[in-house]
């Protein structure tokens, strides 16, 4: 990761800026929009506060703005998408950390939803959620229903099933029990992350209007940074601390689940972070606008390996 | 329940025999819809299909498909949101029965999708049910935009919260610690069954292109009969046996549930079903098209506790 190309700090410190900056913006749009901690029934509404405002980054939201501004929509076009995106990232978040399933108790170092509250709300918190999500995006007036019906086909095939995050969830559990080859690997990093990551792009070029041949090249550039995301992180599982992950790291590998390192080891891996970083810069060179931003994520996302 | 009026059978004959005819009708246009069995994950797909074909009588999309028709839509235009509101049901079945919910191991005579598959993959079949259901709306061609827009809408307000089904779930299980007043079982009734029914009845109009005071009526109707078809179900539970129900009777007594039984006891309830059968009939009154099928819809429900 020493290549003074992707050093530059003035590009860097664009995609960190651009986080720091709409993170409170996008924050107090989900405030606005999810029901309020005293609004009955209670118990339901403050785990789902308690798991959508747990620290999060705001990735998918912020990549939804960068975008959509990158291709000249207004910030307030963006917004509600932006938050629909979080809700569904949130929700999966939520049964992803359910016993059943990777059964963590700790998530950003805080009590996961089903052991701050119980079972049955976690499951409903993330219920709710998934539906809140796609009324969000329906009862958002700033955009035509036109839009509006587009968004939502995209972020439902993008979170559920045959090719997105439902089905990615369930091919890493079946995963968990035998070995997998790198392409069924890939398959499931792409479904259970990087579909969202694609969607949240490919929703901020469609309401700034983008035409077919950049929403072509934004969903190439996301589907690497999706890609490029989801290595990072299995590296991160894999190098950091707990203290830096506020979980318990080296999970993946005691719960046999797919990851990059398992399969080809650290070095390969890191190897492999810097090609796919280049892919992703590459996919931005067809496109006749300011893409700096989007280049900037790609550097963001690689570095915090480090 | 022995008034002549309630006994026509030519009535009763509409309703069943509308529902019968439906039913291959919906399960046909489901089976098109979902993900086959054999494409993968398959565990997911096939858990799917076990809880989406297990036996349901089809009664929130055959009531679309009525009150649709009754107001002169074609079934080609009502079909896919009458099979989003079943995958919506479907969804909410196989997460009440998991064990941190309601822990039902039958249903209509099966084991739950969860004592089939295993418990991941039934929150997963319900995740992507609750998806698709979305999705489908979104990609209906024979609708416009702007309508699709507004069914996706509906159909969130009533699965969602803070006033929809899963709303009334979480309601639920709150009680079931409790005593509750007859105002707090009213709300979660209509929460976790009428706002689907409402919903149902609502769909259907809209895609017929009823005007507000016909869409105001049938909501009038729907929030009636989704009553009625509640108070019915309780009724049932007391006095079917597990042959009937195809489940363990009395489940609802022992775990404490809010019903109308529990509340007022078996006569007092046999009374009320009458006059909510009333209301709902009343409903009608004003609607000036042909509304013998929804009548006998009525009829039906109310008869179904003989």
């Amino acid at each position: 990761m020493s290549e003074a190309s992707y050093k530059s700090s003035a590009t860097q410190t664009g995609a960190r800026e651009f986080f720091a900056a709409y993170r409170p913006v996008i924050d107090a749009e989900l405030d606005r929009i999810l029901p309020k901690e005293d609004q009955e029934p209670i118990r339901l509404h403050r785990a789902i506060r308690w798991s959508v405002f747990a620290g999060g980054k705001r990735f998918r939201p912020a990549l939804l703005l960068a975008v959509g501004q990158t291709f000249g929509a207004e910030v307030n076009n963006l917004l509600r998408t932006a938050c629909a995106l979080e809700m569904i990232h949130s929700y999966s978040l939520i049964h992803d950390d359910l016993p059943s399933m990777d059964d963590d108790d700790l998530r950003r170092g805080r009590p996961t939803c089903h052991i701050k509250f119980d079972e049955a709300t976690a499951i409903l918190a993330g219920d709710g959620l998934q539906t809140l999500a796609f009324q969000t995006i329906a009862e958002d007036e700033t955009l035509s229903a036109e839009i509006r019906m587009h968004l939502v086909a995209e972020l439902a095939r993008a979170a559920g099933t045959p090719a997105g995050m439902v089905a990615g969830q369930a091919r890493d559990l079946d995963a968990e029990s035998r070995d997998v080859s790198s392409n069924e690997l890939e398959r499931i990093h792409y479904e259970k992350t990087g579909a969202l990551i694609c969607a949240a792009a490919r929703c901020g070029a469609m309401i700034a209007g983008a035409n077919e041949d950049e929403i072509a090249a934004i969903t190439n550039y996301a589907i690497n940074l999706g890609l490029l995301f989801q290595i990072t992180d299995d590296l991160l599982d894999v190098t950091a601390t707990a203290d830096d992950l506020g979980k318990t790291p080296g999970k993946d590998a005691r719960s046999r689940k797919a990851t990059f390192p398992a399969l080809y080891g650290v070095d390969v891996t890191r190897k492999t972070v810097s090609a796919v970083h280049r892919t992703t810069c590459d996919a931005l060179a067809g496109i006749n606008k300011p893409t700096e931003l989007l280049r900037s994520i790609a550097d963001f996302i690689m570095q915090r390996e480090a």
